[in-house]
């Protein structure tokens, strides 16, 4: 990490943490040199990165102070979930597909997608970067290219692990069709019709609907909206149950946004060593940190090869590309017969792209503006949550991903917000489709992932109102 | 078709029919024109089409003449197979997998691969449309391609069933990764762990470790090397199992080249109607034929909507780029939901480069060319087998596709030829990973789509002579 990015991260902290508080006067540019004992220029650049956060804010010929926004920002959910810990059947896909559904036409504003705005990627390099890939396309690659997939591609994603601290084998890595399907060739590898497996609750949709179309139990464990899975709760599970797998997200977890301490991903990880139950760990928003440092996965404590890390380019570089992967340890080979047999291989042009796109530098680059870009229209969308949604609602405040999970005031049917709002052309996720249990009927997910303007701010002005109207 | 193909086709049924035969003069293109009322280049055109297919051969002076195989061709295998009709469950996938991954390096010459050769395909052409594609991507493709698939693709592939006489409803197309991924989706759409699927004997692996993986049954029809599965014997297999699907390949089987007659087809889709029992076709090889006309997949004698017609630009136009589709019936929306649950959508630059191929024109310039070059390397293989291999040894004669299917002298194990060949540096497709009840101990499937050369010629001859030093 530079100087300046250390810099900024230990200021956005103080802010996050209220040390630091809307209207404070930071330190002057000579003031933090000196007692930093840094160069002005670096103050500029973390005092610029902070801005464009929409973090601090400059005052014409008084320096620089913390944002004041118009409205106080929506309290913090901090209660974990308490769902049933039963293991049970599930049958929520439809309900899941209807939702979607709404959020694929180009009329509504997509507040319940899961994608962020295509604008924020670098499509022109990327197609660059792909007609080198076609035209110079080997022959050979059609056969080079099979499952476990480009070996270019491979190294380079082996080399991102090492620069992330992790030692993961080249070998161990099989490249998929987005991480989607990493993560359902890690459950059909571990589990057989039958089989429970450990989730979070709430908890990404796509999960519910691989271990129901599966013909697989869901027990669903506490969680807490900040740091993620109960862990006694999930030693109990594994006790009461012995489930054959545990899926779930360390990082930005989709749709709370909430991340794993260290130290708790850590201890997730022997915990399950003791019982001999494999991780199929869900990292696709690992990149998306706010702070200073990318948050490690539970992978980097992996010592039995039991943790399947699965992620992909498409939340982070690449969407509609679908490229994605997993290192999957131990089970790498039974994963990419799986893949064999169920789709054969991921296109060579893609991956020769993304391969000539990652080895000519420009990701890291990339990914700070994307960072800078999510980090902005964060605080563009909370405070509009703060101004439009009746008091009594609360808000998650995540470390980075795109996504914001509000728990509306008790007796508000998020359902019904969705019908309503989506009437009015705008989406919503409501919070029963991340439920195996028909939970979170007062809670919706908010994608912060578009870029901030008046039609959205219209957007959530609206939602807004309709819950205001319900409470 | 036009004048000189109808012309073309005829004269090589003729030869193929054994009508004309090796060495026999064909009429001038004076008497040609003569006797059919078409002019002199209609004659030249469809002499000039059955010599590129090695049919025929020019003498100077003398005129045309029937090609005159330096060897007698190897005879024909008339016997159809004799499996148990017993349902059973599967065992083959790693037998499949060891086979396979010998087709895989560059320094074995692919007698056993599923591929033919890369250098066939019109991969420069391709390449422009993708950096088109690429370059003009709409942000907006990224949710505009999301599963069924780029509109403008789907409706390409419609047209393509209009010209060949089918009714498909572009609704009911959904694109795919590739048809193994279509297949699979179907098989997942229609069956539970436990049922039992009818198929032929041999069939293409893929469906045997899609069966096993599944936890399904799989039921083997007697399947006759030209004509396809026996329908008395398929008809008791319904009476007395009941089966939940029926998956099989119409056109130029996989690994025996069978051609379904179209009375056949017609036959078969009304029996399965009247159980109620779904059919996946696998059609991927139906544009590889050899003859004036492509044959109609049993999708066109569909009235309930229970076939679901299965193909890809893989094997005819793209390798590597894993384009495919089904045309789903009444099962679309089903599929439709399974891709989204497992890998969500097929990359969005891939389905808009072939969309641009297919409307720019040309395609059908590039199958000709292709059915040609494949008819051609039909010859020199089948001439090869029969100057090679010792006597005994029977060759299906397709007429589209690139597998032979060989039946060896009685007491030669085909995966003791496999290893041996392997070590000689040539793959081949042994008999036995074609079959749910380890037959065809004596059988090797060769792959033609291989531009013949003297390495080919070379390996061929390696073959041979380890098939006669067993017999």
């Amino acid at each position: 990490m530079k100087l300046y990015q250390a810099l900024a991260h230990e200021i956005s902290q103080s802010i996050l943490d209220g040390v630091l508080r809307p209207g404070d006067r930071l330190p002057s540019v000579r003031q933090a040199c000196a007692s930093r004992n840094v160069s002005p220029s670096t103050v500029f650049q973390a005092y610029y990165v902070l801005e464009a956060q929409g973090l601090i804010e400059a005052r014409e010929r008084s320096g620089y102070f913390v944002a004041v926004s118009a409205q106080p920002l929506p309290p913090e959910p901090d209660a974990p979930s308490l769902p049933d810990e039963d293991a049970v059947d599930l049958d929520v896909s439809e309900q899941v597909f209807e939702v979607l559904k709404s959020t694929m036409t180009r009329e509504v504003v997509p507040l319940g997608s899961a994608f962020p705005s295509p604008l924020l990627f670098p499509m022109a390099k990327l197609a660059r970067m792909m007609s080198r890939s076609v035209q110079n396309l080997d022959p050979w690659a059609t056969v080079d290219d099979l499952t476990p997939g480009n070996a270019r591609l491979r190294r380079q994603i082996a080399l991102r692990y090492l620069i992330d601290g992790l030692h993961v084998q080249t070998d161990d890595i099989v490249i998929t069709n987005g991480a989607l399907e990493a993560l359902n060739l890690c459950l059909m590898a571990v589990t057989r019709p039958g089989d429970a497996v450990l989730i979070e609750a709430p908890t990404f949709y796509a999960a519910l609907q691989s271990i129901e179309r599966n013909g697989l139990q869901a027990i669903a464990v506490p969680t807490h909206p900040r740091e993620g899975i109960d862990l006694a709760a999930a030693e109990r599970a594994l006790q009461r149950h012995r489930p054959k797998a545990c899926w779930l997200m360390t990082n930005f977890q989709n749709p709370l946004g909430s991340l794993m301490p260290e130290q708790k991903k850590r201890a997730l990880v022997q915990l399950l060593a003791r019982y001999n139950v494999p991780l199929i760990e869900d990292d696709v928003y690992g990149e998306l940190y706010f702070g200073g440092k990318r948050p490690v996965p539970a992978k980097a404590f992996d010592t039995e090869g039991l943790v399947m890390h699965c992620s992909s380019f498409s939340k982070c570089l690449a969407p509609g590309y679908r490229v994605g992967w997993v290192a999957a340890g131990r089970f790498a080979r039974q994963v990419a017969r799986h893949k064999l047999t169920t789709t054969l291989n991921t296109p060579a042009p893609t991956q020769g792209a993304l391969a000539l796109y990652l080895e000519s530098g420009g990701y890291d680059h990339h990914l700070r503006l994307l960072r800078h870009a999510l980090a902005r229209q964060q605080a563009s969308f909370m405070e509009a949550v703060g101004r439009y949604f009746p008091a009594g609602t609360r808000a998650t405040r995540p470390r980075g991903g795109y996504f914001l999970w509000l728990e509306l005031p008790n007796g508000v049917d998020a359902l019904k917000v969705h019908q309503l709002a989506l009437a009015q052309g705008v989406s919503v996720a409501p919070g029963p489709i991340f439920s195996s249990q028909k939970e979170f009927g007062n809670c919706l997910r908010l994608n912060y992932g578009h870029i901030w303007d008046a039609r959205v701010e219209a957007a959530l002005a609206t939602v807004g109102g309709i819950v205001a109207s319900l409470a």
